[in-house]
């Protein structure tokens, strides 16, 4: 396997045991523990799951894969805080898109070569890429998956706290 | 610049992003409110800040940059859970030693080549390598930002806490 190759790898290597371990912890915390708060007034985890998917349907635009799917979830799950009484989508629903959204960027994660990765993300102009050639499409995942660990260290504080109670 | 020089770029470039956010994290918080608790009963600030040096100071020999510079605080920082009424090193301390230790492991980061972060890591062993040679240095530092980024969403719910106080 040539080096670029093996580096492309370990980043989705990193990204799928990311997806994996998050998808586990909001299966283990059920519909009874989805609405708990990682920390009293933060957000629930129903709210990190809805953004999550979110975050994660951005990116079929800004890595060229194409539209969205589920723009509506952004009014609630990006733009705004979690706020207790907001209306959400059924949980149900937000787990359905949760493993679809990322089984279609895996599918077409299999699909980008090496020399795929680092072209430009579509947030950035072919001007500005030329000048700035790491904001590539590696960059969004890299960035992504940090972003996915970021919360994960925040969903493991209920985790802890209902294994600590039982 | 090569490809795999481009990889390594990028994934030493979200390695520094998240040491200097976090840097900037522990700095915010003063000598006031770093022993401010992520939750109620959860890690205090100066547990993670000496978790993370203890975390980083083992990449010295995992990586094969040599001995490490503060074993001693393992016992407290990663073989026990934070327990308010243990020992700790002083906040100062622990302060230089995660500037001095990132500053360590940033100057062999900067020699190493990208055919150098393919090579095994210290915990794996040439056989074992030979059969899964992901098993390498690029993986110990993706891991390791992963790890960062983990804590780093722990440590915001202090920060988002002292910015609504305020």
């Amino acid at each position: 396997m040539e080096p670029q190759q093996m580096f492309v790898k370990m980043a989705l290597q990193s990204w799928d045991a990311a997806v994996k371990k998050m998808t586990a912890v909001f299966d283990g915390l059920g519909d009874e523990h989805i609405y708990d708060a990682i920390a009293p007034g933060r957000n629930r985890a129903i709210y990190l799951l809805g953004h999550m998917v979110a975050v994660h349907d951005r990116m079929l635009p800004l890595l060229g894969f194409g539209d969205r799917l589920y723009p509506h979830l952004d009014e609630v799950f990006i733009n705004n805080p979690d706020k207790v009484g907001t209306s959400m989508p059924a949980v149900q629903e937000l787990r359905d898109n949760w493993r679809h959204v990322n089984e279609l960027l895996k599918e077409h994660f299999q699909e980008l070569g090496a020399a795929e990765w680092l072209q430009r993300h579509m947030n950035v102009s072919d001007e500005d890429f030329a000048q700035e050639p790491l904001r590539n499409k590696m960059n969004v995942l890299l960035s992504r998956t940090n972003h996915m660990a970021s919360h994960m260290g925040q969903l493991a504080l209920i985790k802890a706290k209902m294994v600590s109670i039982t």
